[in-house]
């Protein structure tokens, strides 16, 4: 597992710069904390269809970090009404299944659905839109700069999304007040709240909030060329503010998704077949039911559904094919390739695949540019971790990232230590909480529950650490002798204390532990 | 058309973070504007031969979209004297033709002026000294950081050169304040007057404002081996400071240009010549009197003129061929061509080969580091386009860009809106005036003149936009059934609004306003 | 030697953003310096085994560079104990020889001490750890940020070493405060005396200043499972604080280290043998007795001595060979190699191979990343000068970077010109004093002393200067006739202007001058 980590560090470095996080500094003293807190979201927004929570950006943790947190959490049926974000986003799913889209200005809208009247009337389409993607839990979605994004629940359990804004990358060229553009809807944008009285006196007529608010009606109605009925449900002019960014949609959505039985999704009646999906794809290779999937995307070179223009004889003949990720003909331009068919999400939960697994104690997964390749534009990833009761994550720091912890489950003891020597956080914390790790600050954790899960976001989409004790630490890679002057020891003291703890990151409950466990 | 917005942001992807514009984030609230305005410059400075005007960097606007912004008008024969600035800057040729010149360390001279005597006394030269280049109207000129950069006109239409200068670059390690270091000169840089007071109090006694004034005379003495006599016109001493940054060239100018007829090029004979250029070199391609334009470079691979010490023997026979561009032989180390060869200068007025065109309605033109590689030492690009009378640009935004409009010709009505919808302009911008849209905030425009042109600055040599509505918009990205309940409609109304602008970026005016313009 | 600046900055370009240094600015007017001062060191600490001096970093001219320094001195059989840091440093050897090691998360353990027993027992070791490096006088070694190190003086002769940290660097993602973190040990780190009272009004009982202070006894006592005692000294509890950073060992320290004679390096005796290892390596090139030396890297593609868990039988028959960096199989997967084996430091010493060499003025070398890749992942270069009496290098500026000139041995007089043509700094620069000359600012010196030298850090992997005047400079580039408008000068002053002065950067002193000086 060292290897990976290694393999991270080396190719950041072999790259030369590659892991560089490219973000603002804080400003002066901005970290000189001497106690971080565990912290609840401070503000909760209702609105139909959910409920969106945010952290203060304005607490100082978070401006030494540079980052803002929020959490949405959406009912059965419930839309998130598309927006976009001044920085990169890194959502990570708690809990629940459902449906996102991004829109990438300039890709083809590749999901075509054909009328029924198709086979008469040749190549006309009832609706068109870029891709549709499912995400399940676990899952971390990488949301670039600018891009629209929306998501939906079509199940009965809750979708809870957790999702950091990296306001100080150097994506966004605006200040550090993270901001949603909403392209509907007549509620405030939920990090508004935060901004100075300066930048909220000026309350406008009831007009909605929305992008399309600002506009005058008749730019809109020249510009898109229809109705002032129309106009009006653009600007929410009129919309009741509670109705807010999260809507219920009655009678579910309906929309093109790769699922042969089913052409068109129909609300919230797929919940077992997600469960059994993996099996089901590998019998019937030939579905493609769900392009972005791993083991998909390595049996094809990349070879997604898009349609365009200059579409070839035999595709025109099979064009059913095509609105489901097909075969595709060789007559790339290869540009289009790589970000409209970029896979945008990355299950994270460690119970498949850790990174880090040893039993008695628990498990670890990254999720870095390797992985998710997305995770580049973003200069974020993420780590999971689970720990079994009493089991530690040994003291540690980030190399080259801030961390941003949320837990998930459980609590666990945690100790935060600056660069002074001095004990800035030692505390309790428990799920739905989170906890700044600034970069290079020393952290270590002990679960006290029988399981302890969390999700770390990180700064930097090559994150690295740097072990203090333990295999493949700091103190088991200085010699011996340099050991033992330097902690002033005799030899065989730094021999033990070198080799004391053969394990790696995780350490398992001591015997006595196991047993008042047990 | 949209092939082109999805290029450039794919392979801005494809790079990954090759769209980075790694530029400083304004300070905390700078961004937070309720009002933009279309602004005028604030300052003037007459000198000899023509004038600087300047914006206030101190502007809020400007504040937040991190760069600086100045005018200058050449008269005939006017030179504006050599100088550096502390950040990359992105010059727009708004009228009028002329030379210009820039100064990389460490390339080497290779316009060399053969003594009348050449071909008795061999290779001596009059004069040589680095490559100079021709600018026409439209021209988008590059000048990387801290390279010393002059201008010259030898027409009778004055130049106008509107100046970009991105002081948040991270090529700038000062400040953000817009710093000239002048060669020559007496006359105070034109953005000190925005410097803080404290910058200012220490006046010294008159001996030049230049870089070489603060030198003592003897230390300029020895480091040059001249008398007294010149390193007080080096510093500029005595000088008349109305004299200014522009000076008056009495019989003007004559330097080394690729030019077979006027070998020395003379003053101001020249623009006839300059309208019919292209065909002559069409039909004269081994005179490749124009090394820098496009048509050239397609057909060879970047072989320019260049003689270094080491050159054979053949070409030592045929030595005018090298200050024309000639063949070149193949020893190049291949790091010199790069920089010292590079093309630093596009045209980017609309009316040929434009990127968006609709008869009807006007045409758009982009240059990005796909088209001047230059740029992407800057990470600056820019746009230029033309409206005709009531005609639109749609809304949209800038993804990944700050964007400075600066009026052209004509004047349009504008209106920009902000994160919280609210509509934080709403006037004209006329011919002159710079308006800044900053990054992901939403803008639209109907022109209000016949033709309405302007150029758009953009803090991102891959600058990409996001369509709010019309074809490849965010609405016609997403499924119907999410347009729906995200506006509250009806399906067949979100179909009819999906649909109704079949425009991409430019819409051309009503029916109705097409009549009463007529 | 133009050649040499002239590659570097075209190669800077040839990568298109490469040269780029990806700092975080100066707050507003932090650069708007009017007076510059040659600094000494304002805080010394004292420690068992020698001394830490260090530069106010909240110094304005150090906030403008973005830059700390700071200055260890360590007497024979000295230990500078394991630190990270928070930010990019490269450290300059003024004096003395040595060895240091860092650690490289995730790189494994490649130094590997046999047993006696070895023969019998199969691979068991008393001791491994990662690389140790020999420094000597003249050299610039690479510390990346959060990579923890430690450097031992061996000889007699005190070693004095100079620190640089770019505080500024992207890599840094906390404030600007330069941060020291101690693995070991009770001392206050030495910059912790110039935070904000705030951030030091907190002080802990005695429970010592280190990374492992902070934490619980408890929860060490668990991660590391070892005893009370043990983790007593990891905390530093109850040691004397004036013990400090840099501890004396008795008896020196002994560990692995690549001579055949001297399996374990003893205290103090290989001076001489340091002296002639080069010819030595040449003789004995089987010996690999300085695996970093460049002569060895050329004759081999990096392979270093290394030994992970899947070693092939042929490699279990042969041990001994791999402890000293013998060959190696080619099953390497290739990423390690690039972190874990990279050359950590470079001699920049003027005498052996100058870049600019002229007898009677002096010499010049750079070391950037074309020479010490390890320098792109800190964007830091440096240069190392050396004037004979009233030699100068001449009027110039930094393109890309600041400069921070700290001066070895004797003293110049340097003179320093802001944009606004104000002398900011004319006086002497001595030896042990340090000056900051900002990006663009000129600066010119002429030595005072026999032998001036000085070593310049540069905040730029390829930092680049333009000079104003003599050969390849400036003004030689510019066309003589555009020289001749620019200074108000006849053409034949412009002519000799731009050949008086043929020499590059560095000119001798003048005929009088040299016999005053005799």
């Amino acid at each position: 597992m060292a290897k990976l980590l290694a393999l991270s560090l080396s190719l950041c470095f072999l790259l030369f710069g590659g892991c560089f996080a490219f973000r603002e500094q804080p400003q002066q003293n901005e970290c000189q904390l001497e106690h971080l807190n565990a912290l609840e979201p401070d503000n909760r927004i209702e609105s139909e269809g959910g409920l969106i929570e945010t952290w203060n950006p304005n607490n100082r943790q978070f401006r030494c970090a540079g980052v803002a947190l929020s959490r949405a959490t959406l009912q059965r049926n419930a839309l998130r009404r598309p927006f976009y974000t001044n920085a990169p986003q890194e959502i990570f799913i708690q809990q629940g299944n459902g449906y996102f889209g991004m829109v990438f200005p300039g890709c083809p809208e590749t999901f075509m659905e054909p009328r029924e009247s198709e086979q008469r009337e040749g190549r006309r389409f009832r609706d068109s839109h870029q891709k549709v993607n499912r995400f399940r839990e676990g899952d971390i979605i990488a949301v670039p700069t600018g891009v629209v994004f929306w998501m939906y629940n079509d199940q009965d359990t809750p979708v809870i999304a957790v999702s950091l804004i990296d306001t100080s990358s150097f994506q966004n060229q605006l200040d550090q007040m993270p901001r949603r553009f909403y392209l509907a809807g007549n509620q405030e944008q939920e990090f508004l709240q935060y901004q100075q009285q300066e930048g909220r006196k000026e309350e406008q007529e009831n007009e909605g909030n929305n992008i399309f608010s600002g506009f005058r009606r008749d730019f809109l109605e020249d510009a898109l060329n229809v109705n002032r009925h129309i106009v009006d449900k653009l600007q929410g002019r009129d919309e009741d503010e509670e109705k807010g960014a999260i809507v219920k949609v009655k009678g579910g959505l309906s929309f093109i998704s790769p699922s042969e039985k089913q052409p068109r999704h129909q609300r919230g009646s797929r919940q077992e077949e997600d469960e059994d999906e993996d099996e089901d794809e590998k019998r019937q290779p030939h579905r493609h039911s769900r392009q972005d999937e791993d083991e998909d995307e390595k049996r094809r070179p990349r070879r997604h559904s898009r349609q365009d223009e200059d579409e070839d004889e035999e595709e025109k003949r099979q064009p059913r094919r095509h609105s489901r990720g097909g075969s595709r003909s060789q007559r790339d331009n290869g540009f289009e390739e790589t970000i409209c068919t970029a896979r945008l999400h990355q299950n994270i939960d460690s119970s498949s695949s850790p990174d880090i697994y040893i039993p008695q104690a628990g498990r670890i997964k990254t999720v870095t540019s390797f992985d998710l390749p997305a995770l580049r534009w973003l200069k974020l990833s993420a780590e999971h971790g689970s720990l079994h009761k009493n089991a530690m994550f040994v003291p540690h720091y980030n190399l080259n990232a801030n961390s941003i912890l949320y837990a998930l489950k459980g609590r666990a003891r945690l100790q935060v230590v600056n660069c002074n020597g001095n004990n800035v956080f030692d505390g309790e914390l428990e799920a739905g909480r989170a906890l700044i790790v600034p970069q290079n600050f020393a952290v270590a954790a002990k679960s006290m529950s029988d399981r302890f899960s969390y999700v770390a976001f990180k700064t930097n989409d090559r994150a690295a650490i740097g072990k203090l004790v333990g295999a493949t630490s700091s103190l088991s890679s200085i010699p011996e002798d340099v050991i033992a002057a330097t902690f002033n020891m005799e030899r065989n003291e730094a021999r033990k204390l070198k080799s004391s703890n053969p394990f790696t990151f995780l350490v398992p409950p001591r015997e006595s532990e196991n047993k008042a466990a047990a």
